[in-house]
C-alpha cells in the first residue's frame, strides 16, 4: 500500500520541487488541491488567523491535529503537517506523532524552537532554539514506522545565529533521522537562503518557505538542485482575508449586495465545493 | 448588565434594520465586526462550507456551538447562531439551548424544517416541515432565561407551500415566544418576500436572507419597516472562495508568490487580526 | 493487513460466542481488555452517561466518534462502535461511516430506531422503528471498503412488534449486508430472546445484550449456537458509579481519606494506567 | 449576581475548610455533589487517566477546558479547575484564563512547575520550577476581572527545595494575588505539611491534597486554622477503577453477568444520574 508519505517522498524531487499551498481549513485545501498544488501546508500560522489568536503556542495540538484529519478527509492532495514545536519536549512528540499519522498526513514539520513558540516573522518575536541533542531526540521521537516523513525545520537563521549554525544543525537532524530540512529565513532578500543551499551539502532534500523572498521563482529554486518542496505559507488567509474586506466594506457602502454577485463565488459553486455531487450519489443509492 | 440578546433586540428597528455578516470561522467574525456590520451570522452553511461537506446536518451543533463560542471570544458584535432545526426534537432543543446561552450567543436562529435538513437553496433538496405545533414546542424549548433571543425561521415559501402557509406559521411561532420571525425565499426576484412582508401583521419583527434576490436594497427593505434584521447569508465564504481561487490559480501559472503579493493582505495585517496588539501588551505586563 | 475488523470477523464464533464490556473512556476500555474481554463496547448510553446527559441523541456523533478513536489509541481490544441510529438518515450514515473507519473501529452497531433516539431500556421511552427499507438503506450507507462490521441493531421486540417483525427485519438487514444482527429485548427473562435465537435461520450471527435478563449466562449463550456476541452494556459505569458513591460518603462520613486506602486503586496502579512504564521508555529514548 | 468564585470564597474558610472531591467527567462531578462535597476538583491526573495518557501534559488544555464547561452544566458545586502550569508562559496563562472563566469555573489552581509538567507523585519525575518573579506574572495573568479565584500551587517541598522555599514561594504568589496557596507534599506522613502550615504567616489560605499522608482528618486540619480548602486528589478514578477491576474480572470467571447484579450501581441509578427526570420534565413540556 502507498501511504501518504511515500507519496510525498517520490514527490520531492530537487530539480523540479513540489508546490504546496498552506490552509487554515478542509475548504481551503481542496481549493488548493483542485488548483493543482503538490501538497497542502496544514499551517499553524493559518489555522491560529483563522481562530483569531497569535501563531504563539495558544492553540493547542488537539485543535490542530482534528483540522489535519478533516484536510485528509476531502481531498486526496498530501497534507504536510506544522506541528510548531512538538507542543514541548520529546515525549509531547512521542505522544503525539503517532496521532498525526493516524490522522493519515503525509508528513509533520518540527522546528527547534522552545515551547511556547512565537511566529518567525513577527517583529521582535521570541526566537530560543532547543539545544541540538535535545531537538535530535524529538525527531527520533517523531519517528513511526510507515509513517509521516519527518521533516526538522531549523530556525537558526531567524534567531540571528549564522549559516554556519543552520548547516550543523540541518547536517545533526538529518543525521537524526530528518527526512528533509525546512531553513527558514526572514530575510527580505533570498540571498541568505541561496547561500545556504548552495552550502548545503545535499544529504536529504531541502524545503523552503519563501514568504519574506517572495522574487524567488520556483524555478530558481530548482536550478538548486537542492529543496525538494517549496511552500507558499500563508497565502490562502492573505487571499481570504483581502477578499472578504473589500466584500464586507463594499457591502455596507452600497447598502445591499447586488453590487458584489459577480465578484465572488457562486451559491453554486460552494455547493459544489461542499461535495454536492458526492452527496446527490449518496442520496440515490441509499436513501429510501 | 446588558446582556447581547439586550443589545441585539434594541438594534431590531424596522426603519433601519440591523445588518448582520455571515462568518465562518473566527477570523471573518472579527472581520465582519471591523467593517461596521451590526452582527454576525453564525452560519451553517458557510461553517459547513469551511469543512467541505454539505449543508445537510452533517456537522453536529456540538462544532457549531464551539466555533460560535469563539466567534464571541475574539470579537463583540452580537452573534447570531444559526442552529438549523435544533438538532432534532423539543429535547435536543432543550440541551442544547442553555450551551448556546452559555455560549453567549445573542440570539439562534432555528427552522421549521425536518432533520436531518437540507440546504433551502439546494436544487432538488429535500424540504419537509414539521407540524406547527410542534415547532413551537421546539420555540418554547429554545427559551432560556436572560438568554438569547429565539428567531423562528419559516421555510414555508422555500417548501412551496406559498404566503398563507408562511403567514400562518410565521404568526404561531410568534405566539410560541419567537422573538423575531425569519422568512426564507428562494425566488430570483423579492416579488415573493415582499407580498409577504407587506401581509406580515407586524407583531414581531422579521428577518431576511435576501441570498436569491439580491437586488434588494437594504434602504429598500427599511421602508417596509417590518423588517428588523437583514442577514448577508454566506458573503464571506464566497468573497473567500474566489479570492483563494485566483490566487493559487496565478501562483501556479506564473511559478512564483510575486505576483500576488500586492493582491493579497499582508503579512502584518494577519498579524493585527490575530491579536499582536494585545499580545504585545500581555507579554509587557505579564511576561518575565 | 489484518484489520480490526477481519480478527473481530473471526471472533464471532457461536460455538464459543465473543464477550464484549462497554466502555465511557479509554481507560475503562483499557481495563476491559486487560481484563481479557474479547471486544470492547463503545457504548453510547455509557459514554452519555459519563456526560451526565440522557441516552437520547443529546451527544453528537462527533464526541462519540472521538471516544472511539481513543479507545483504539490505548488499547489493542476490537473496538464495536455503538453508533445508534447513525445520527440521522443514511446521507448522514454515508458520511460518518469512513470516519469511524478511520478511526479504527473493528464494527459498528446501528439500530433501526427514529432520530433522535431514545434508550431502549428506559420506562416509557419513545420506540419508534423506521420503515425495513430506509434502515436497508442505511445498511449500505454503512458499509466501507475493508472497513468495520457492520451490525444492524433491532429493537422490534423493544417496541413490542412480535417476533416475526423482529425476524424479517433481521432477515432483511443481513440481506442488505449486515455483518451480524443484534437483537435487543428488555423482557425481564430470556424466554423472548431465546425463543428469537432459536427461530433464527442462521444465516449470520447474533448478538445479544443481557442486561435486562443477566441470568441467562454465557454458556447457556453458547449452547444455542446462534450467537458470536455477547455485549455486557453497562457494567463498567454501573461498577464506577457505585464504588464512587460508596467511597465519597464514606470519606464523608468518616471525615478523612485513611478509611478507604486499601478499599480504592492505590495511585501506583493509576500511573501504570496511564502507560507510566512506556513513558519511561519514551524519556529514557528520546529526552535528551 | 453571586458568581461561582464569590461563592467559593465564602467557603475557605480555615476553621471548617471546604472539601472538594476530584472528578473526570461530568458524571464523577455529579456524584461528588450529590455525596455533599463543597467542590468539585477539576482533576488534571484524573482527567489524563480517565484518557489511559500519563499526566504530563499530554492532554491539552482544551480537553481540560471542555470538561470543566461540561462539569459546570450538569452540576451547581463549585468546580475548581486544575490548570497545571498553565499550559505555556504568562502569555498562555493570559489567553487560557478569560475562557476558563467564561467556563464557569470558580477557581483556577496553577502549579509552579515548567511546562511540560510531570506527575507531583511520580518516583523519579521532573520537578523543575520556575523563577518566583516569572510565576507572579502567570499569576497576574490569571485573574480576570470577577473571574475565578485563583489559587497558586507551588511545588517548591515535592522538588525537594525544602520549607524556607515553599514559605518563599507561597507569600511571593499571594502577595502577586493568589486567592490561596496550595502546598504539595509527598511525605507519606503529614509532619512536613503540618510544619508549613504552622510557618505560614496566614495572609491567604492554605490548600491541602493529602494524598501522600491520608492519616491527616479533616478535624486535625481544621484544627490549624490555615487551610480553607482539602482536597481529595484522586478518589474518584481510584474508586472507579478498583471496581471496574473487579466486576470485569468476576464477569469473566462467573461466566455471566448475573453475580454481579446487586454489586453495581441499577440502570435505573444510572438513569437518573443522566437526568432522566428532567427529561421527563422537557418531554411532557415542549414535545408534541
Amino acid at each position: 500500500m502507498e501511504t501518504p508519505a511515500v507519496r510525498l517522498r517520490a514527490r520531492l524531487t530537487p530539480d523540479r520541487p513540489a508546490i504546496a499551498m498552506s490552509a487554515h481549513n478542509p475548504l481551503s485545501a481542496k481549493l488548493a488541491a483542485e488548483a493543482g498544488f503538490d501538497a497542502i501546508w496544514g499551517s499553524g500560522f493559518e489555522l491560529s488567523a483563522a481562530h483569531a489568536v497569535p501563531d504563539a503556542s495558544i492553540l493547542s495540538w488537539e485543535t490542530h491535529l482534528a483540522a489535519m484529519r478533516e484536510m485528509v478527509e476531502v481531498q486526496s492532495a498530501p497534507v504536510v503537517a506544522d506541528i510548531d514545536t512538538g507542543s514541548g519536549n520529546a515525549v509531547n512528540v512521542a505522544y503525539l506523532a503517532p496521532r498525526y499519522a493516524a490522522a493519515g498526513v503525509a508528513a509533520m514539520v518540527m522546528e527547534d524552537k522552545t515551547f511556547p513558540k512565537d511566529s518567525s516573522l513577527r517583529v521582535g518575536g521570541r526566537q530560543e532554539l532547543v539545544p541540538v541533542e535535545e531537538f535530535q531526540g524529538k525527531i527520533e521521537a517523531a519517528r513511526v514506522a510507515d509513517g509521516p516523513l519527518v521533516i526538522a525545520r531549523t530556525e537558526a537563521l531567524i534567531a540571528g545565529l549564522g549559516q554556519d549554525e543552520a548547516l550543523k544543525r540541518g547536517e545533526a537532524y538529518a543525521e537524526a533521522g530528518a527526512d528533509a530540512v525546512l531553513i527558514h529565513s526572514k530575510q527580505k532578500t533570498p540571498d541568505e537562503i541561496l547561500a545556504f543551499c548552495r552550502a548545503w551539502p545535499g544529504r536529504v532534500p531541502l524545503v523552503l518557505v519563501p514568504t519574506s523572498y517572495p522574487q524567488l521563482s520556483f524555478k530558481e529554486v530548482a536550478a538548486l538542485e537542492k529543496v525538494g518542496l517549496i511552500i507558499c505559507g500563508n497565502h490562502a488567509i492573505r487571499a481570504a482575508v483581502a477578499a472578504m474586506r473589500e466584500t464586507f466594506a463594499r457591502i455596507l457602502a452600497e447598502g445591499g449586495i447586488a453590487g458584489v454577485e459577480g465578484r465572488i463565488a457562486s451559491v453554486a459553486e460552494i455547493f459544489a465545493l461542499q461535495g454536492d455531487g458526492a452527496m446527490r450519489e449518496i442520496e440515490k443509492r441509499f436513501l429510501r
